[in-house]
């Protein structure tokens, strides 16, 4: 039996780790924490958990965290890196689905989150949680780095064609939309759905902060430094991701489709899709998977554009980081995340 | 194990079976039909089902219906009563999700279906498949028809109040919205996104094919004569019925909530809210359950409210119509109905 | 030239009332208050008044209100009770978009809004806003308490069955409806995009204070003491209301459809439909009218069903204030109203 | 009294124009056809122009077209140039608002379009509507091959980049995204709400119909020949298109904001954003306005960014056809378009 701890549980990752943890018989939840709604059921709070658990909010210092096999942050920046050092050295492992132990250089972390890490030894030795690529890193790590939900999945999206540099890595652009659930639930006027719904809007035109982590992660894989332009979109819709990526070959034709589908081939969670297909956001709705889709609209032109969509709480937060579980717990990476996406 | 067929498979309940019915071990679904889409795989319309089935439409004739134990019609009104008899003759049993068997009166089928009954004999001996009402009667039954989604609804908020005879059932008052799956897959305009998002519209407030099929549950139950307003809503949702449910109380006070509490101590899939609660829609996504409260505004006034939701496509038909397989087939009638609603 | 003063402007009326006076030349709207976005411009915060407006947000100490024919307060509930008396002292004339004088009854007003009246002695002297009972009282008026959403609805679309006296007002029901523009532009979790999208919940069944305020204005017209059972309930959309009211007749057949176009025949603003209609709130979405339909299901029975709807924001709030603001200052009452709904 | 016909009349584009013809003095709408609504009232089929119109429609055999001053043909492609040369030779003007005059070059018409085009002389002689282009030759054109909306986002977004020879026209990217609307108003199954809602989807990866057309309006004002990559999206709303270019700088710093609002310094319907803006489709809601942003992420890199928004059915197709009327008849551009946008 593993057991496990949430750390920040009000949040849509926590009832997002509880749902796709419900019904599994080798995993039990032995605490979750939330100081503001300390006390309170969970199934309060999230009534679609009613009958599924009977799980309290307690404080962090009251929560049995030590006792835990696998402990998730599901917190805002700035708190796992406080938090996590006393767990990993009492001998509990973690999974940060926040964005403290993503950027594995100091400066750039300083530099994007306005503050110096808290913790520059564990920074040192946590692993980047994209299975796809630190698969084996992963299994022994004591600290995992869950990816965020924007770099899951542009990287997933662009690594076929960076790996095999077959692109130019210095002309790569990204747009990518995400619903709502993207932002948390804070309350900010900005996020009503009087205010974004039957609306599109672009943010972070002039700098987002997960331009360097998708930065790192490509660069990890590029013969050569990668350049990208990277604008990020609110949608009105409740989960789901879509990125367009564009990119210029660099030599002659390569067969795009069977490049995607090889180096994808024994991935369990990344789904490619047939060519000329346009993958949407609701076909992974609630599921584990990235789908991409590669196309190249003019066989004259250097042109590639690669479409690929997750659930931004699943893939990328709730069900990476059970994924990654499985992974530090000698599992098969697929335990229990076998959700059929809810379409329609 | 259990082979199961599905006529009618390109609708949403086709697609919302097979959902449900992925990762059972002990169900196997041999084939699914369509006319419009034969040779077509199932995944290629719906994409959500990729990497879960390789199933193939089939027409009826080619598919191997007769080899099944259970037989679901997914079809639009009027198909089930012409082809279900065959397949009962040859030992079939059917789940029919359509509206053909609901109406045991044939003068009223005919009155609000605008045509004759076709397979009057079959009409005689078809179960009614609430399960919270007609439990045994399923079990034994080789025809249930599964009620509709608006019915299933407003039976569950008012049975409670209707068995135990404390109002007033001439008295009786449902108004009810649903999502735009309430509709089915129908190519017309008024359905399009463009017409019904940011738009609440009532329909059929001059008599509605389900307000028989509600007053003919509740008639089944109630002490005397039942007369019940009913309007329906479109809202712009996807899936999600929520009833308010208006009624009197004839005599002294009672402890509603208590019974509430105890008419459905024992029922898997209804759950009675804690007091003042307010059910929500997505609460029960893609979930199996229906969520009910009971309030008295006013202590002084014979007044109650019932409000209850479901997810129209699953306790409201494919998930209802597995309940009853569950049933038919003597299993557990929770069997691989477990999955937690989708919130956010 | 009306000069016209709006405190509270940095909410949905605020700005409603601007887009609405926005290309009249008979009125100016001078100052525009907000403490917490004092010497912010209006059409940094709402960029649709960009090129149209080049107001500036002014703290109400500063700002000239009492330079002003017409203050229209757009605060929150208990701000005008305290802050418009003056202006009324000084000769400015006050529409309260607020709830703070609909009540007529302190006791009453004590009891759902949790605190003793402010200025009991000018809520003797408030008129109620709604033009199509109290247009004449509202010409003369120095305060107009300018009714609520569903107050505003639901009145309008039983008026003339109760003032008619041919139903039993003892037993009416409203369900209705609200986009998530009716809860205004506060920064509360339950009203994120990602919270009520896709889902429809009941909120204040136990009671709720547009209550009392229908209650009081069907009393006014009613032959005897109205008894009403109201559910509001949110729905995911922008704008808009849909009441779905119902009621019986006590006597013999009357002709519905005609009470009704007698009844409006002479209003600008109510707009009665062809027998059978199903009124959708885009029809009225961003215009100052409310339609109505009128059904009666069953010819045998003596139910009437009434589907009535508005823009929340509009006749809902800002539209009905620029009405009766038109009223008080002698002018056509539809000046500057004629706005088409924006459908789709 | 500017006399209008409106050809195709039952689709977003018609129902739009009169939206925004409402309330003009000096136009009559003397005619609009549909061959199946005829003996239809329009506004049985658009409830929101109840009072506003009393027009009925009419086979286009029937209409007093060819008294009309001016005619918009609102058709599916493939209809206007089949029935707009006989009216222009009998001296009618017409806007088209469909796709047949926007290609000049027939052979590239033929390839995108499917078919030879029926009036390559009329085509020679179409005017292209972008007034902020082709203003003058608009003033005197006979027919106007109104923009399509992807194009005339677009093409806003790059014009003061492309004109001014600051970037790379080789290296343009345009990913866009668009509410339902732009599909017309089809009874198809993918564009219901039950397809569409809360889902995010490219379409038209491999090649749209619009990349040629930008491509041209482009090449028109560019110093060498462009090459843009442009991926289509379909998000769950029902107006609005936001457009997201990507650009390279070939020189030394330029300062771009003051580029942008110089060349729109004039533009009565183009507004240029402060630095750091990122424009919301709703913020354009009904109105026939786009609003434009300019971003430098990184001072070290040739990156741009432009944002762009339109209402696809106002600057994007009704609202810029009537801003051609005007020119066109020698009015003021701007006249009856001082539509504010519905936000919220």
């Amino acid at each position: 039996m593993i057991r496990v701890g949430i750390v920040g549980g009000t949040g849509y990752t926590g009832v997002e780790v509880l749902r796709l943890l419900a019904g599994r018989s080798d995993v039990e939840v032995i605490a979750i924490t939330s100081r503001g709604a300390d006390g309170q059921r969970v199934d309060s709070r999230f009534p679609n958990l009613r009958g599924v658990t009977d799980l309290v909010f307690e404080t962090p210092s009251a929560a049995r965290l030590s006792e835990c096999d696998i402990v998730f942050f599901a917190t805002p920046n700035g708190t796992a890196m406080e938090q996590a050092p006393a767990l990993l050295d009492s001998g509990v492992r973690v999974v940060d689905v926040s964005a403290d132990f993503r950027l594995r250089d100091r400066v750039e972390y300083a530099h994007w989150y306005g503050r110096e890490h808290a913790a520059p030894d564990w920074l040192a030795q946590a692993v980047y949680g994209l299975p796809e690529v630190h698969r084996e890193a992963i299994r022994g790590a004591r600290l995992v780095a869950n990816p965020g939900c924007y770099p899951t999945t542009i990287q997933l999206g662009l690594l076929p064609l960076v790996e095999a540099g077959v692109v130019d890595p210095r002309r790569l652009v990204a747009s990518a939309v995400s619903g709502a659930t993207g932002a948390g639930r804070k309350e900010r006027a900005d996020l009503l759905l009087a205010e974004t719904a039957d609306s599109t809007r672009a943010y972070g035109a002039g700098g987002h902060r997960h331009l360097p982590e998708i930065r790192q992660g490509l660069n990890d894989v590029a013969p050569t430094p990668v350049d990208l332009a990277f604008v990020p979109h609110l949608v009105p819709q409740i989960r789901g991701i879509h990125a367009t990526l564009f990119a210029e070959l660099t030599g002659a034709t390569e067969d795009l489709q069977r490049l995607y589908e090889t180096r994808y081939a024994g991935e369990p969670f990344v789904d490619v899709l047939p060519p000329g297909s346009h993958p949407e956001t609701r076909s992974v709705r609630g599921a584990n998977v990235c789908r991409v889709a590669v196309h190249r609209p003019d066989p004259a032109s250097s042109r590639v554009i690669v479409l690929a969509v997750i659930d931004n709480l699943v893939k990328g937060a709730a069900g990476q980081a059970i994924q990654n579980m499985n992974l530090m717990c000698g599992l098969d990476e697929g335990t229990g995340l076998g959700h059929v996406a809810l379409l329609p």
